[in-house]
This record gives C-alpha cells, structure tokens and sequence, in this order.
C-alpha cells in the first residue's frame, strides 16, 4: 500500500445556515481544500452523509456534488455510518490512494439539519439506532448517552463536575475556532443550570444541530511534495463495528468499537498511544467524551474523569483533547463530523490552527476518533508531520 | 494492486417480501455467499443501500448488518449512488482488497422498498433526481425515461416494437430464474397494451417496486484457490458520474456516465467490448436498455434497436444481455440491483445459472453495468473466467 498525505482542508460556515444549501455547504468547503491544495482536479470524490433523504429528501449525493463542484464525471461514491460517515469517507479515500486506483482524491462530509424534512430532526438521527428494539420503544440518542452516564456514575463514581468540565473545556477551545457554530466560553454554572435533556444530560451536556461541511484532499508522498503546500501523513487507519443496539452490548460503560478502532489504528501505525500527542474524540455527549478516552485506552476504566478536572486533556495539558472546539461547541452535521476532524489535526500538525488554538507543543502525532449512533461504530485514524 | 476473485454469491427472496424483515433479507443473502464461497470470517463488509431512511427509517446500516449477521466488530460501510449502490459496493470492496487492506470482502446491497415509512415508493426514489430542479417541479422517474424515449424516438426513429422487445426478451429470460419477482413470460400484445405510466411507457416497460438482497464474497486469487470454489476475477472496475439533471445534458438520447464507465473498465482490463460475451445492464426502463447499449458502444447510436428485434441480445443471440431477467423481471431493490448483477455474472461464468438460462456458448469474459439516476452515476465491471 502507497503512503497517503493529507494536503488541504476546507470546511463551510458552520451553524444554522438558512442561506445556503446543502449542495453549497458542500461546494464551499470543497473549493476550499482544492485552493489551499493546489490540485488542478480530482480523481474521485468521498461524501459522508448520515441522511440526505430524511434531512433534505435528496440521496444521490455522488452526482450531485460532484456535478455541482463543476466536476461531473469523476467517480463519486456517499459513505455513511451515521455519525461516524466522515470518518468513513476518509477511510474509503485512504485506501482508494493507498490501493493505486487513484492519486487525487477529496474526503468530504455534509449534513444540512435545520430545515429537516418530514419529521424533526432528532428523529432522523434516531434512525442511527436500530429501528425496531430501540426507537419503536421511545429510545433517542440523549435518552442512551443518559443511560451510559447513569451506568458510568454507579459503577465509577463519575460526577456532574466531571461532565461539566468537558464542556467548559470544548467551549473555551471553540471560541477560538473561527468556523465554530457556538464559538463561546461558558460557566460550569451556567452548564450545570442548563435545561435538563435527559438526566443526567443537560443541553450544554449535549453537542447542537448543525448545518455544515468539511473537505480534506488526499494523495500521495511524491504528489503532496510537489504540490509544495503544507502536508501531513495518514499512517494508520481502523474501523470497527458494535452491536446497534446499547441494550446488547456487555458493559455500558465502554464502547467496544473505539477500542477496536483505535488498536487497528495504532497497530497498521506501528504506534501506541504514548506516542500521540493529541486527538479530536466524538464528544456527542460529554459523557461519550469521557467514555472515549477510558476506551481507546488513554486512560483506565473510571480514571478518566479525575484527569479532565486536573486539565490534563486541556489545552496546554499533557493530552489535548478536541482543541477544535470537540463537537459540543464546534457543531455537528452529522455527516461531516468524522472530515472536520481530520481537519483539525491537518491544521494543529502543520500549524495553521487559528484563533490562538494553535497547540504551543509541536506536536507530531495526532489521532481522530469518529463514532456512529451509540456506539455501533467507530472510525480511528492516526496522522503524523510529513 | 492485486488480483481480485469472487467466489461465491447470494441472493434473498426478491417481490413483495412480507414476512422478512429489512435486515433479514440482508442476512439470508450474506449466509449463502458466505456458505457457498467457503470461507469462515469476513475481514470488511460493504452495503449498497439507496435510502434505508427514507423506505424503512433505518440508517447505519454498516453497524446493524455487521451486528445481524453475527459479525459485529468487522468494519462496514454502506455505500449509495441511488440505483447504482449496488456496484458501488461492489467496487468499494474491490479496491479494498485490490489494496492490500483486507483479504476477504463481502459485497452486498440491500432495499426494502414494499413497506415504505412515510412518502411513497415513488417519492423515496424521486430523490436520485435533483430535488431542487427536477423533483420540485414534478418530475419523476418514468416522466424522466419517457423523456429520453421521446427524444430516441424523434432522432432516430426508435419504435414501440423495440421497447417490446425488450420487456418480451428479459420477461423469458426471467421465467428461468427461481429468484426473480416476475419469473414469467409475456406477449408483445400484453406489453403494449399495458397501462401507461408515462408516454410512451406502460407499465411492462418499467422495472417493479421490490424487496431483496444479494452478496458475493471478494479475495485473493491465493485465497479463492484455497478455498476450492468456483470463481472469477474481476479485470476491470469503472465509475462515472454525470449532471443529475436531465435537463442539463448535452444530449438526452446517451447516457455519458455509462460511456465513461464502460470505457475505464474495458481500459483497466485490457479489453475492448469485442472480448466481452454477455453483459447485465440496467433495464430500469425498457429505454433504459435501449439506450445503454448504444451508450457503451456496442451499437451506433441509433442502431440497438434494429439489433435488438433481431435477437441479437436474445439468450442465444450473439451478445446476450440481461440473462437473469434484467431488473425488468428479476425485480429491482433498487441497492441491491448491482450486487445481483455481479451475482449473475459470477453464475454464468462458472456454469451455475438455473431454470435452463445457462448461456451455451461458455462465456468467458461477462461485464455488468449499474446506473443511479437518469444517468447521473454509472459504474461498470468486467469480470473473466479464471
């Protein structure tokens, strides 16, 4: 397999954006990560999308886009996984350069949610569990990510100031992210006063509905280098899948896909997590946060939460987690989630992260981790300076 | 990149399923290409599905078919291009093992189109089209191909007794296949005074509303070897993409993506369409057909027609197309249908085509061509005995 570079990134305004359309959320990142890439075409074109048919009723989403980016006729394949599609949409890209089928190829996400067609949009996002043992009884996604955080509190301990302190952290990590749908700090009291979701979730426990789009183009070493714009490599890449249903899985506390993902991430890399120096995690929930990373192994079972309130993951911690702003205050278009990832440990490795974000320790190894529904999978890849 | 084989192939019940569920169908299909290929784990699993939302409001199909086939953990990626899912997943499976990232793949597409949540059938499909530009404004599929018929018609003096033809030959075609949803013969006076759907097609030029799955398994030579089954290697893989408007084409009587894909595939394998025996292409209308041939370059424009009333295309003719009854009588879920189409080739080119639809002529080189759309995706395989 070919080594395969990042070079270039793009993303949309992030937000309720009831001036442009889902194709031109799309468009707009795009031409973004083809002008700070310098590539004169594209080879073939990934999408992530959870669902263009019940948020816009529109699915065809290769020949649209790629039709609407004035680049019909190029191959044009949708991924999705749910929540974690664009981190699929990086994987199919991956290993579409790394097979030699194609040298130039962009990995892009969107999701349009806040003019959702037919039912509201939590009930589009409730088809990421499964259909008939779930959603038929009533279950949503804050209703699960509640039930894991119960679970969690019983069996570690894990307190409300834990949870509080995830999202003070996102949300001081997003107001500098300039792309950022909620780009503001705020108080553990004011997250700890926020509207109870579904207890013990509350609001700012919980990441928005977001209209948004995210592009990354990949291909390889030798291309990268003459393109002469700033590059970094993808060195490893998993995936992993877990039951849909969170009433089937052994233990609620832990979420069996990352862990997966992250070891076939790590293993493809030749790396262990010693050797990472920071990653974007799939903070739906703050409690998915602090489930992540006892997870992907960064810290034991129940030890993670004393960590984040010694500000270990903060950013100027040992291990920064979501310097982007995380999905709590960065937003979340579903489809695209898992491509602005990528995004941001582009821009953190190669030192473009604006707003004063920009991690002052130089990293060299970054990590995402993308998450589909409650866990049913999961998508780890793990980047690395040129 | 590395040879890539299919050994073994699967199919569900295709028609109106009721007493099956969205994932069951998915499950009997992927047990049989499991069973018949031989082989005891799965490394990666692919899903074509156009809109699990929109007809049975189920997405992250990667982790429910993982999960329900027993095999939670793998990574899985549904894939969608409308009505060429299908072979997208095909091609998504190809490269991965092409890659050198996994060794054993499963291709498989699934609809469940019959118990539609919501809209209509027809409305969940009219979202291929442009839901701005084409759906708003009324178009649907029929309208769509009745346009392109008309267009045939006036330029090439195209008649109702070719589109006849075509019903007439994939209908006998079709009676031989035991999975097929109209497994039946019909009369060009039975076609022709069908009820019309949109002028000048009736209702027998149209391929049906259907429920089914299909799977093959994808390796290695080395592996396929091993295993000791029939199997074939794939020798080509093209995708294209075009306008998904209509409307915006230069000529509406050529399907451009089809043109592309067909010729990067027959680049990719070496051959030319001379090599090429037999071919399943995508009969959503009898036009559809029409056009396809013309479009791939087995015929001047204008002249598949004539051909096609002389038999040329029949079972015994000189280039059989459609010998599993084509989508028109085999049945279309519409994700599925690509898969099938591999899953066609596959039997034919090995010998194990039922009913008495066994090609005489031992075909050695077998192409299948998959279509998303009016013709806004297209994706083709060339596929040798090995």
């Amino acid at each position: 397999m070919r080594t395969v570079c990042v070079v270039g990134a793009g993303m949309s305004t992030w937000g309720e954006v009831w001036r442009k359309s889902f194709r031109q959320l799309f468009v707009d990142a795009a031409l973004e990560a083809i002008e700070k890439s310098g590539v004169d075409h594209l080879e073939s074109l990934y999408i992530g999308c959870m669902s263009g048919g019940l948020f816009v009723h529109q699915e065809h989403l290769g020949s649209l886009m790629a039709d609407y980016l004035g680049m019909a006729g190029i191959p044009a394949t949708r991924v999705e996984s749910a929540c974690a599609s664009g981190g699929l949409a990086v994987r199919s890209a991956y290993i579409e350069v790394a097979s030699g089928m194609s040298d130039i190829v962009m990995a892009s996400g969107v999701e349009k949610m806040t003019d959702c067609h037919g039912d509201d949009a939590s009930a589009a996002l409730a088809t990421a569990a499964d259909q008939e043992y779930e959603v038929f009884h009533g279950a949503t996604f804050p209703g699960l990510y509640a039930m894991m955080a119960h679970a969690h509190m019983a069996k570690y301990g894990t307190t409300r100031q834990m949870l509080t302190a995830i999202s003070v952290k996102n949300h001081f990590n997003g107001s500098m992210n300039p792309v950022a749908q909620y780009p503001f700090k705020v108080k553990p009291e004011t997250v700890e006063s926020s509207v109870m979701i579904a207890d013990p979730l509350r609001i700012l426990d919980c990441s928005p509905i977001t209209d948004g789009a995210a592009a990354v183009i990949l291909t390889t070493e030798e291309i990268a280098k003459k393109l002469g714009k700033p590059y970094i490599k993808i060195i490893g890449s998993g995936a992993a899948t877990d039951t849909i249903q969170l009433a089937q899985r052994a233990d609620m506390t832990t979420i069996k896909a990352a862990t997966l993902a992250a070891d076939r991430a790590l293993r493809m890399a030749g790396k262990t997590l010693k050797d990472v120096n920071f990653a974007e995690v799939h903070d739906c929930f703050t409690i998915a946060e602090l489930v992540i990373l006892e997870s992907i192994g960064l810290y034991a079972p129940g030890k993670a939460g004393a960590a984040i309130l010694a500000g270990e993951t903060a950013l100027d911690g040992k291990f920064p987690i979501n310097t982007s702003g995380g999905l709590k205050s960065k937003g979340h278009p579903v489809g695209a989630t898992g491509v602005a990832q990528v995004v941001e440990v582009y821009k953190q490795l190669t030192g473009q992260a604006e707003g004063g974000r920009q991690l002052k320790s130089r990293p060299k190894i970054g990590m995402t981790q993308n998450m589909g529904g409650s866990g049913g999978s999961s998508v780890v890849h793990i980047m690395e300076v040129a």
